[in-house]
């Protein structure tokens, strides 16, 4: 470590997409298996991903929604219903085809060719099929509704190009899917749920985003609109980061989805679903991550603060354990973010240096070491994660207890300020094709080092699909969203295309993507 | 409901499996999915299911575990490594052969013939085949021992005969996984997680186990050792309720999960694995339900209150809403278990009579129902779920209040009491062969009406596998468990088989099973 400037090598600057690869390894986050495009989502990982979903199911259930669990497998035939759906996951979903296997003629195992479904089953890439499937049974009468579901579950999609947590074969996330009586009801849904995902990226992933409907190309197959939170990344590309939609009665249609109104009338109802996923974790890594590994927002750390009695040079090591036990103590009798202050007390037979660099890659808050001078003088040595890691200084115990919360406190803010000027700096309004294209273009030559280009960009739209197809192949650049009110300058008034000379209602939102 | 006697038709005594189904429907637990043997559990279900999660995951947490993700999908090679494991779940398995969709000749989707997988994947049946493959490169140095792990899963079996929560092709568990260096240890890791198990179905869910090894015949496929818990239904069959199997090196020989010793020399591992699924909502309908419906243990019961305002009698609805507000909110502030008792509102607009035999059906311990001179008199009227439905009586608000906890506590008490009546009544000490056989024979001719017989057996047995095979043939009867020391009477003194007249060490638990 004494030799390397940065816990990770190379650095953001360096080579950003494999920088994000040797975060996710220091930091013990998860790997790839012998599974194709499945990753192994190890306990640092998941702990990380606990935390997302406690907090949040807890906003889900605030909002009126309960928990329940449908089948993994879609029979062929439901997910053959709605055209656009089918046609947006066919290209990419595991199929169940056998029951059983029997010994083959090379003596491996082979499916049984007598074991073999009728009806092929489709691992579910989403579940609108055959969860709405079991609305159209529950529902009846307008007393049914409306129906607010959601389920935590495993996903697959059969990607070909795979990155962990960004991209996977499988993935876990939720999935909400509503039932209501009222168009205006649904649309007020998906309104909700998209409030609900950007307030958890930034309340709680510290992730500033910017909220918009996407454009008819970007929409989820089979939605009538769909409304995403777009992130910008350290790379200065976007990441969608939850998406709310709008069904319309596409899905109660095909499913055929009603009730009967107050007046005994048959009337068709509408639908939403809006899922997150674990993708989130690959956003905090590349949000908030630095070139010494991960950094977390306090409220989704599995560990508040880590201590390390250093012991080696002391005569009496059971003391400093002791005084650390007593400190670990004291911390969790305190409450941040309505929740005892989690500790965890790091014992490991293992070099102190690499030790303490462990908890810095992993992105703890808070780390306190504590030595026999540190004892001895009724203090504790504290670094934050938010600071440079040589940054630590010895604090009188009874501080620190004092301003533990606050610190946590802080550290949540300033990474989102933090990210926010980040975005900030790399947002550009745009007025003209020839600064559009030159802002996407990366300036760099060097294979070795990846293209940084501009960041986000926004310009006025004539709403032309023309356009979008046309830049996007130019430069793979699309449009993340089409910004909704009270968010940015420059944006909401009208203006002419600089694509195509068209009219324009306001400006959108351009940027590469993950 | 006025015509009938009981809320579920039929009863247990007329037909209990029937009955079974009949529970699950009025209180909403699951239904059957298109998906063949694949279940939908609705919120009521799944609700039920969150809390014991959350329960179980706090003891393994206690216990030093950590929660992972392992893939979905298993390699046909992986999963032929181990012999007995393949033997015993390639019968039962989901094999995925292609990624793609493509139109077919007739105009539907067809599996792409050019996406065909070089190496099928089977839907995980349990994970430890792929976990202990992962172990074995985590694995280096004793240092890195134990690792001890879990994770929260769908799990597929393809079962012909499907019953929901006790046998589906797809159902949700934890499974348990960890690597030891020493034998001692993982012996140890196999009861402690044996004893988490029983813990956890007497104190949370009221259903008395009878822990106990199982006999060769019965083992985890590729276990050493299985330990199980087994408990005893109204139709005194038994249900094994969770198993922690000790899987000695066999795992570890064929994955090569070895680690260099401080000596630095190579030693091969030892493993475990241990696994409780939604079966256990199974178990809690069949062990205290009754012929009005589900009876929930409170410490896992979604609502431990219902509050039902009766408002059509009165000059003033909204003074009843307002004091049924300020009771929910009173019993809101106060601890059960750890936690906030659990109070739901009823305003649903529907008849008085459906809506408090909802609450029944569902098994929710405490109703409150407020009309008029209830709130005229400061009272409530109370009805418990371990009580006749009819047997509700005016209380005191006041007194309600104070003494909210202690009847939650004395349900969950009582309905555990009961069980292990239930329990000891049908139990029986035999030392003979008629007899047995006559214990194990139905006594009913009548073919509408499902045996009853008689219920748990403890006999002497030499061992031979023989003799439980010839039984279990004659009776459909098997050894559940060898019933470990401490937990029954006259079964740890040795004696004579009466079967085949060899020596016997102990007597162990016969019974039919789920």
């Amino acid at each position: 470590m004494s030799k390397q400037k940065t816990a990770i090598s190379p650095t953001r600057e360096e080579n950003y997409p494999e920088w994000y690869q040797q975060v996710i390894k220091a930091a013990d986050l998860a790997e790839a298996s012998a599974v194709r495009g499945c990753m192994i989502i190890k306990p640092w990982g998941y702990a990380i991903w606990e935390n997302m979903q406690r907090q949040l199911d807890d906003m889900f259930k605030a909002t009126g929604h309960t928990n329940a669990y449908f089948p993994l497998f879609i029979p062929l035939s439901y997910f053959e219903r709605e055209a656009e759906h089918v046609e947006g996951f066919a290209k990419e979903c595991a199929i169940v085809t056998h029951y059983r296997l029997i010994p083959g003629p090379d003596g491996g195992l082979i499916p049984d060719p007598e074991a073999k479904l009728d009806e092929p089953l489709i691992v579910r890439p989403t579940s609108e099929t055959i969860i709405n499937e079991a609305f159209s049974r529950w529902v009846q009468s307008y007393r049914d509704l409306p129906i607010l579901m959601n389920q935590w579950c495993n996903i697959v999609r059969w990607e070909m190009r795979t990155r962990l947590f960004l991209r996977t074969s499988e993935f876990l996330w939720q999935e909400g899917h509503t039932v209501h009586a009222t168009k205006e009801e649904a649309i007020e849904e998906t309104h909700r749920m998209h409030e609900v995902y950007a307030r958890f990226a930034e309340d709680f992933c510290a992730i500033p985003v910017i909220k918009g409907p996407k454009t008819s190309s970007e929409r989820f197959p089979g939605a009538e609109d769909t409304y995403t939170i777009e992130s910008m990344m350290q790379d200065r590309k976007a990441l969608q980061a939850g998406t709310s939609h709008f069904l319309g009665q596409n899905f109660a249609k095909v499913f055929n989805i009603e009730y009967s109104d107050a007046d005994g009338k048959l009337v068709k109802a509408w639908t939403t679903s809006w899922g997150m996923t674990t993708r989130m974790i690959g956003a905090l890594v590349m949000t908030h991550g630095d070139d010494d590994g991960l950094v977390l927002p306090p409220k989704l750390a599995p560990h508040h603060v880590v201590i390390i009695p250093i012991t080696f040079k002391s005569d009496n090591p059971e003391a400093i354990v002791e005084y650390c036990n007593t400190l670990r103590d004291a911390l969790q009798g305190t409450m941040y973010d309505g929740k005892p202050i989690r500790v965890h007390m790091d014992q490991r037979d293992m070099r102190g240096g690499d030790k303490i660099w462990s908890w810095v890659k992993k992105g703890v808050p808070i780390r306190i070491e504590v030595g026999q001078r540190d004892m001895d003088a009724d203090s504790v040595f504290m670094a934050r994660r938010d600071k440079s890691p040589k940054d630590k200084a010895g604090v009188p115990r009874a501080e620190f207890l004092a301003n533990a919360v606050s610190i946590l406190e802080e550290i949540q803010n300033k990474i989102l300020e933090k990210a926010k000027a980040f975005r900030a700096e790399y947002t550009r309004v745009i007025d003209d094709k020839e600064e559009f294209y030159d802002f996407f273009t990366a300036k760099s030559k060097d294979p070795q080092r990846p293209e940084i280009h501009g960041g986000f960009a926004l310009t006025h739209w004539s709403g032309s699909e023309e356009v979008e197809k046309q830049i996007n192949k130019d430069l793979s650049v699309s449009i993340r969203c089409i910004p909704m009110e009270g968010q940015m300058d420059n944006c909401h008034e009208p203006g002419v295309c600089p694509f195509d000379g068209g009219e324009s209602p306001q400006r959108v939102l351009w940027a590469k993507s993950y």
